[in-house]
């Protein structure tokens, strides 16, 4: 399971010129693709509301075995979000498209890192694609192991 | 009125061996016979959702006498919710299941416990009832003054 | 647009004697019509949830051409309703009934202002007409340069 | 074994227009009739020096099944008390007349609390009562399984 | 009263490119015009001495009706001007050109604020003109009521 | 009452060329003198132990009008010392031989002083006699209005 | 030399029913008084300018004995004062009117406590003839030894 | 080029039933063979002395097109090594084994993130591998760019 | 002297399994005998009251040529002690069963350790031994020196 | 055009032996002397008024090709000082006569320096003439590119 | 193995009336003819370079069963050598010549002692001599369990 | 002695048209003039290596009268180079080639100032210019007095 956070939507729709043409859908659809390379499939969901992300991280238990998260603004301020990753207890890999070391200070700190396996960040969308491949790796490490 | 904040659905559904079989279902049914027992009734509701805990807060005016919330990881968070309990004026008390004392230290701060009649924390499913029993004695008391 | 934050629907609803009789509603109708008297129009939503309020900013784009904001308590918490209007790139301004600075210290903060053109706090219901003011004034300004 | 901390055996005895005309005697009255009730002894004591209240705690090791304690000013600053029940091992629960967390910031933090099963704060004397069913609950449950 | 604080005299004079053409002057000139179409009268003063702003804060007793003051670099630093304006108990505005909330942190933080009925910021020479209509709008309430 | 806190019974015994020969007993007999001067009585009190300086204010109240009290090292870690002042709500004192503002840090701050009437240091063994003149000013004043 | 810092000025003159009728010019003849008791003189100015207090410090070099200074607002944001007071080497009380420990936070520190000999606060306008007396009492020790 | 800081040398060489049989040399190795695989060649190095490292960034300059780090312990505390990359100027990644954001609060914080490109940790040495993934893939777009 | 502090007096009483068998009685007569190997005599001490432990330090003086003292949870707080120590002047020693720097961030600090020769920490009982020898080598030197 | 900040005007007629008997007339002189013999001219003034020194700076704007400012105490708490620094926008030298770096940490941080090109301090008087040097190639660097 | 930190180099050759003429060969002698009479080795090394006291750590593995470190600078600085005791798993002891805690702030923090046995401070060259005896103890218990 | 610290090296080659062409070369040629010119001769060192350094300012006892050093980036991470300074005792300047007080946050700090005679920063390479007339008139004056 992918998960975008807030204002993720906005992704490629607006100043291309700036932050690429590469919409939300394009980059669902890459993982998607990229996973299918590997004989697995991705369900991808978007939310603003950070209890929505929640919910989905709850559905993930039982219909996902891992977890892509792009908590964006959540990941500074949400406990729930933190929460709900140690309850499923699914892997987890968080993604920034973003450095967010190299940002504003309130964008340091991640409640939701320390609950996940890894994080990747700085790579535009092609963090995505990285934590795809981690965590299949993962997964197959763990089947065999 | 009884209200669950993020993630407490999932009590007793996951890993029974751990955190025990008692679920949401459970709790609330033993606090409604508890209630019964005192010729009250209860309203319970649960939401992942920060804004709609506001709603149910606001919803309790004119429906509820007092409010017993745990609002889970938005104790921490979440001014909102202090502020609606602060705006409907109700009599409330914050529960919490486990000791947040002896967890993280981002979990040891509450906005909204100030703005409660007090606090029950680290007894388990036990806590409803203890602060239900705070509650209707709250009441009675206020009725007879 | 004009957007209401959590807990502001309760306005003039309640104990009238301490907060006024002046309604959301009130309100709202007050500055459509100062909106009108300057030949401009506005649209209005009230909502607890923050991530709603991410999503009307985000609707504000291409369907308004500045956005008078009253975070309330997510000025506090939000970085999501921050990183929205930096998204959407329209002239915003933050409006607050109270003076933030004369309350609790958590209230000092803003996640929302450095973002907005500007802030005005303190005035009460007369705020948004200021903030209205302002507003028309800045796009008159923009639309003669 | 119940400890009530500094200056709480002024209770009731000054101001009675103000705090009430419950005196320490009252609670303590209070708590051994709910005691009974269930089967159980309590033993009470106050003192206003905290090295005897760590003596107290040395020698309930033996005499009681559980403390219930109001670590009052203690609570804040005393390292010695919370090493204390962490030494002796028995469950602990902290009792508050007052909501600490809606008075001085000093007043937020607690020694005590991570050493405790749970704590209870904001119901006045009624407080003793609820800390009491809780810790005869908490035994029952440990002798049964 | 109109009250500039340190180094807005030089306002217009300097890099007209950069800041306009506006001089503080103008902004009087146009305060006292604002002013006059609502039947009122404003007396304006800058200074660049701390002290000095405290002495027409003091003769604003008994000579004015309420205070508009840009405290300028003051405003983080003076509790000297924050006392006066306590002590001569007029309503007052604190006014910024700028958004401070979006330059350096030691900018954030106000004295004067917490003593004041609202704040105005960001909106340039603008928001003295927000200020009178605030302020006119509160006296005329009070004399009314 | 005068009492006085930790370690000043070492006064004048010790080291006579560094901290002078007045010892506590002369501090103690010079105030009584003084008292007997205005026809008041003191009666003084030292312990180095928290809690019995604690009984002592408890002691207070029926027996003395006011009190004066240098809590030396409790100064700074007391909150104890400070409830009880409080709770007795007799006129006090806060006296200290040095400048504690002229020392380490952590003796700036005091938990006693705000509960105190005022506070007075940095002038030696004379402290206790400024206080007392103080002390007992305020008592006429209060007795004749 | 007595000096009066920011404000002092007003004192008396204004809520007479709330801050007591005393003028600064009572408290300058009340200090005379009882200064011309014990067979000394004094000089006593106020301003509200931080620079001019400097000014009348260093003044006090080759006119005065001692300093008694009541820095009000200036207490917690003047170093050049600390520097004057420490340059010009006279020995120094600091007096308060109100308890400053008892108001808020940023009014606890002192930049210019350090440098005196000692500190009184808390005794309204009585705190002037307690600093007196302490200025004379270590004259005349000094000249005796 | 791929820089391992302090410690790092004793990657596999020690209690391989808990950190794995991998060795630095087999990381190298690895490296090495997947970006033959896209046409690379990469060079590596280990150090325990933060200058030396500094001397490797330094070099890399002329002779290689990006760099890979792993600064482990340096991390948090080495500006000299931020200065050095950020000095010559080439693409960088921060590599660690570890979720350092599930550790120690102090290895929270780094010095280097901000002047690389991106970070990514806890996939162990896997990690290495995604680092040269994203920096050819980086490198490829700018040359087609 | 010895002097140990609160709850020190349970050693080896309690699960032994974990702690050791190893009491306070017998740390007492390890070190009675090593010092009577060298030729000295040790007095030892309990208390849990922090004023006590006051009160035996100030009897030192006179009857002991230095102290060794484990403050235990006071090493954090106790400003009281720390004085006590410094009046009386006597080299002493600060002693921790216990590595506290690899314990909770408040056990870092220490009132105590400042006004000591040295410290020794880790070593449980055996490092009453260790400051033993060293009081006593440094007992011996100042004597022939 | 040199500034000197408060209590300056004090230098060399106090205490000879300790600060020698340089005044500021004859530092005055001295840079006076060494700008004349690179050709250039230089203008000095003292004030303990920060407001003041404000206005010097101001006035400095068409008058001087440069400022050379040691604001001693307003150093650490003037941000008029340096705003009107950022005003003018001529090259600043900020000169200090101790090394404020071994002083209090209150003196440690400096509103001042970032606006200006450079620092220095702890050379004395002499300090004044390496500022000029400093200043001089500056401007003639800049006359000549 | 005995390992000194930075500076340490200079003990004996400098100042020989200040820190006496004990030079780092003599202790390294001292501590070898101590170990001998136990029938131990010692090997002693001293670096200015924070890298190679790394370096000396990891090569104790294998060649040392215990390590005597004072890392002097590098204690508050240095996590890499924190890494490297903890890499090598040696039982490990912190020794400073001084008693750290009574010397600036910044000295009181160590990154090195979490992960030592114990620390030793504040006893000269003679801290080195305990640290061996409690080495030696703990080895010899841990040989005969 | 002249000491450049990390990345130092590098100065001059590399983006020559932001950074200028001066090199180190340049740098330690200019001040070799200069100090012929004035009769004094200087020898030049860089490394990127901490302890190095340290090395170095140990090696300037005997050979060198004053030591100018440039720390770079560990101005704000080394106690080990400001202990060699402290330990060596040579006067020593501290140079920097920007201005830090207007770069990030942490480089504010020093550690390495505390211990010199002062600081000049922010004038380029001609800061070691400054640096060295500043020394030689320190050395002059104490060669005469």
């Amino acid at each position: 399971m992918v998960l975008h956070g807030p204002n993720l939507n906005l992704l490629g729709t607006r100043e291309p010129g700036v932050y690429g043409t590469t919409t939300l859908a394009d980059i669902d659809r890459q993982v998607g693709e990229r996973a299918a390379a590997r004989g697995a499939t991705v369900e991808c969901h978007q939310s603003n509301v950070e209890g929505e992300l929640v919910n989905r991280i709850q559905e993930a238990r039982g219909r996902a075995q891992a977890i892509i998260i792009n908590p964006a603004a959540y990941t500074h301020t949400s406990v729930a979000i933190a929460d709900a990753l140690r309850a499923v207890g699914l892997p987890a890999v968080e993604v920034h498209l973003s450095n967010v070391h190299a940002r504003e200070p309130y964008r340091h700190g991640s409640f939701v890192a320390p609950v996940c396996v890894g994080t990747i960040g700085g790579f535009g969308a092609r963090g995505y694609g990285l934590a795809l491949e981690a965590v299949l790796d993962l997964l197959e490490e763990k089947s065999t192991s």
